[in-house]
């Protein structure tokens, strides 16, 4: 997602810098010398220009304007040390990365965690935006139609950063409801794996003469995503409409269209339990959702325990978390769905 | 659809009778004969029992509980012509059939429309609920998983159909929304058109070497709509929780994995116009999403125009009918959207 980026930053006429980390070497060794990103399956435009992990502080140099953070959660950390390495001004970091992070009786946002960081080690202030809503990279690689919201709790910062990215096919929108966006960021990968379930779940089914598929239930399952992630982004102080927009029901619905966290959940509905999946046909694969749940799960069962959250509300999270966390087949609760108060 | 709610309430231990129009007797010689449903493929429960329309008398006697009414939309009035001529008492009326009725400033329900026209003609009040929420006729009918809101102005009517109708694997939960709830199950079909519109227009953008699909187009269409859903049904004083809930969100995304109004946008999106497609590939088909549309236009342009509706809320919907009243090409306006207040 990270390179994918660099489309409308380049179209807007940015010279782009486009750092690997450590794992990606082959990749910008492929950039360096084609301009081409193997993984996505594209070429660059002649304005991004690779650089190799080793050369951040040439990357990042006096002239840069923007820092685009598109590690993998696991890589947060790591980046944030390299950046206070090279880092010797307030630039804005726009994180691209997803998550949440656990607090004794909450959850935070990465953006916040990431700015709090950075300016305890540099000693400045570094403005920080995210990006939410429905965007699967490959398709914003090559310059489809893209909507995403950008969100910082400074208004003008996430006006501004959308005011320098859009473009005919990037059209993002601006929002403050930080809390509210990364919640469902987070959370559209975890509830996407109930609903790639249902489309699981059918291969188990008796076959029907008219070939029905099981698209009721899979819309049940989308619904009570939407309900859940309503309750959760609510608890934490977000606002509704990050949840019935882009952020929420839009990118849930991309996600639910292919990806890891649906293929995890059409294994789940097949009847393999989550370690079944991780030594077998996902062996190889991160699946964003599922680290996502187990990661926040003591933090959300302190949070019922201390009546912040109510537990009857979050059916289905609770059902595939101890789906996740005890490796037991997972059953949609269908009965106390839809009864959140 | 009102054959696939046979299953649930002859599940639920019901007698049901199962009456068509005129249009249906080859359908109905079929049950009788067969158990067997042509158009749903499906094989019937022994408790179900066919009548012809020139039965009705017979089928609608005074051990009617209740009546579930699953006309196609053009079909209501003929519908309550027949009804008045056999019911005797208040018998609940369930509403399966979906639309909006266009006012000269507004916008009715058709279960508020057949409840009047019922008591007008008969003299008594009809208890009148109706349906809304995912559910694919052809996957009920087979007992797969399926979610809904039963909705009426009664909450106790509504909780009681609800009670009357779950079975395992149908789940109705009550509301008393009717206008939302009403709103979404009318305007989703329309919607599902613009959803449909990405999907075709992959079709005529380049070829690209990652074969990136069109999803991140279809996601901000399918969010513009809700948006607009919930414009469209907090003007007309529904609530929000419909429009993110199963009514809107939950069946506009089971709408958009299949069936004919999806079907028009595929081809809209291909660069037909909406008259190309009728007499060309959908000849045959009733797109309901188009006609719901063109039904309530002159409804919705004096909404704007009185102030009670704002045109710049409704880019998607303006754009959309516009290309439906005037066959012409349907672009939708991106830098229009998600902009409303």
């Amino acid at each position: 997602m990270g390179t994918a980026m660099c489309l409308p930053l380049s179209d807007r006429g940015y010279a782009v810098r486009l750092v690997g980390t450590f794992l990606d070497v082959a990749i910008i060794e492929n950039v360096k010398t084609k301009q081409f990103h193997p993984r996505l399956n594209v070429t660059l435009p002649a304005s991004v220009v690779g650089f190799q992990h080793t050369q951040l502080a040439e990357a990042v140099d006096d002239s840069v304007e923007l820092i685009v953070l598109g590690v993998a959660s696991a890589g947060v950390n790591w980046a944030i040390e390299q950046l206070v390495s090279v880092l010797k001004k307030p630039v804005p970091v726009l994180m691209v990365t997803k998550g949440m992070v656990p607090e004794e009786n909450s959850l935070s946002s990465f953006v916040d965690k990431v700015a709090q960081a950075l300016e305890k080690a540099l000693g400045f202030k570094v403005p920080a935006a995210a990006i939410g809503g429905p965007c699967i990279a490959g398709e914003l690689a090559v310059r489809r139609t893209t909507g995403t919201v950008i969100v910082a709790h400074d208004l003008a910062l996430a006006m501004q950063l959308c005011e320098n990215l859009q473009t005919h096919y990037y059209q993002p929108r601006p929002s403050i409801d930080v809390i509210g966006v990364e919640t469902c960021a987070a959370f559209k990968n975890f509830f996407a794996i109930s609903v790639g379930w249902a489309h699981g779940a059918l291969d188990k089914l008796p076959s029907v003469e008219n070939k029905a598929l099981n698209n009721n239930a899979a819309a049940i399952l989308f619904d009570q995503a939407i309900r859940e992630m309503m309750v959760l982004a609510q608890s934490l102080g977000g606002s509704a409409e990050s949840v019935w927009g882009m952020p929420g029901a839009g990118d849930l619905y991309v996600t639910c269209q292919a990806g890891r966290n649906s293929r995890l959940g059409q294994h789940l509905g097949r009847g393999l339990t989550y370690s079944e999946v991780k030594q077998g046909p996902m062996k190889d694969d991160t699946v964003e959702g599922a680290e996502l749940g187990l990661s926040v799960a003591s933090a959300l069962h302190a949070m019922i325990r201390s009546g912040r959250l109510r537990g009857e509300n979050l059916p289905l999270t609770l059902a595939l978390l101890n789906a996740l966390q005890h490796n037991t087949s997972f059953n949609p609760p269908w009965g106390d769905f839809h009864r959140s108060s």
